[in-house]
């Protein structure tokens, strides 16, 4: 089971009672945190959430209100007695910025490892620190700084058969391993292999993440199929449109454009101009491009 | 009048229901903010203060507990449209720290200029972007990187005594001048001075800001007779003594006994530990040692 969780909305700036985007996605007992603006370990405190558990930061880009709240979360998780190194990826470029951004933290406990992803060519990589069952893809977007999205794709576990096993007596000692993907040979030299003894492989589970970008062509192929798919909306107005374009950022209706034509299960809207102060009214328009938008509000959570 | 609010009362990390250890001070539509921790922009919100009236920024040291808001802010107040420069001032050696800190705040409509301060010595500067009443004396502390406390002194005019005007026959026009401290020379060859037609000077006002730092003697001298005096006080149990030295901070107790013997008006304890859940169980004890002090919480005002 993955638990997805929306720390919060804003975009910008934090208001009273909006926190600045970020998405924590814990898995096993570990966690993934996917941005973290000012505020956000209060946040994640505030939902009911463990900043130590938090194994993965994934950044979009290197603006405030993505990263401002890093070196607090750094230096809090430090003071959980935190010894394990922790690992944050972002945009290449953004590293040294990063790297600078460390210095009002001192000292921290454990070691922060920086993974710089290229910023012309989508990549994809295992998180083994979360699971090796989990990948990353990386897609690079167009904002005003180097950004990219980022799909967290969970492969599953096909259902294992014990009934199949017994029938063709395969030990239980062997179970696991074959159940994890490996083939095994019995001693009479059988060799078994994983799909012998499992239903068909499961789509995996695809978690995509957009923000702060023009509504560029790669990211409707980018989020195709996601089981969720979040993504800014600045504004609900369209009248806005001129003004995103020249910010390089976008409105909520591009957002529903691109996961229509993703054919995501869901869209979940985000990181709110601090000017839309009810971004809920826009709900009931928008639905009529995309029936599946949410425009959340902080702390939407969801079980896959 | 001079109006005093401590945004926030936390110390290391925010919580939930408070904010970090941030003092904003307004006089005459202006405003001085002292140190800008995670979240300070949206305290200054929820206290129904103004970040567009901040004119001048102190920063007691590069902690990422008193400067991690800074970028935040500085991008929201360019968001209300300011064009005018802001200064920040700040322990010398910390200056290149909050340079590299703005690089995430992209390009901003306004002038940042920074302020390195002595760090081996005491000095005094007047705040004319404030008022040029308005002195603000520094004073080195001793924490684990250079820390400085900060003493806002504001003169009063003395009260203009009209009568007296009359009878020294000082035509209306001269009388502002007198009143800003001008001698002027009437037609008849007569000089008046401020004195003449003023009350007696009165003693300026005095707040006093010291946090993160052992309890130096320096310190005593420094706070004297202050109005109020605003000082850290981790924790309440003596039993975290050893552990205070050893960081660099001091209890309770510490800032208790610095208030008496400095003789200020009135003691505000702030910079709470996040494991003081409820600072406030200490402050019957405290008041033995010092009568006029307030385990404050977040958002404690005065007006002076």
């Amino acid at each position: 089971m993955v638990d997805v969780c929306l720390l919060g909305t804003g975009g910008m700036m934090p208001l009273k009672d909006r926190f600045l985007t970020s998405l924590y996605v814990s898995y096993n007992g570990k966690a993934i945190l996917v941005d973290c603006g000012e505020g956000t370990q209060v946040a994640i405190a505030k939902h009911g959430l463990k900043m130590s558990r938090i194994n993965l930061i994934l950044i979009t880009h290197c603006h405030a209100d993505h990263i401002s709240g890093l070196p607090g979360l750094l230096l809090s998780i430090g003071n959980s007695s935190r010894t394990e190194p922790l690992d944050i990826a972002a945009p290449e470029s953004s590293i040294s910025i990063l790297e600078n951004l460390m210095t009002i933290c001192g000292g921290l406990p454990y070691t922060v490892r920086f993974y710089g992803l290229p910023e012309d060519r989508q990549v994809i990589f295992s998180a083994d620190m979360i699971d090796p069952l989990l990948k990353i893809a990386v897609q690079p977007l167009s904002h005003r700084v180097p950004c990219v999205g980022y799909s967290l794709i969970f492969e599953r576990k096909p259902t294992f058969l014990p009934q199949k096993a017994k029938e063709l007596k395969v030990p239980v000692e062997y179970w696991k391993k074959l159940h994890c993907g490996e083939k095994i040979i019995l001693e009479d030299g059988t060799i078994i292999a994983p799909e012998d003894v499992t239903e068909e492989r499961k789509v995996p589970l695809k978690i995509t993440y957009v923000t702060d970008t023009l509504p560029i062509d790669d990211i409707g192929v980018f989020a195709s199929d996601a089981d969720i798919f979040i993504c800014e909306g600045m504004y609900g107005n369209p009248e806005k449109k001129a003004s995103m374009n020249e910010k390089r950022h976008m409105l909520m209706q591009d957002a529903c454009a691109i996961a229509k034509c993703a054919g995501v299960k869901r869209l979940w809207l985000t990181h709110y101009s601090p000017a839309e102060k009810e971004p809920s009214v826009y709900e009931e328009t928008l639905r009529e491009i995309f029936a599946d938008t949410l425009v959340t509000s902080d702390g939407a959570k969801l079980t896959l």
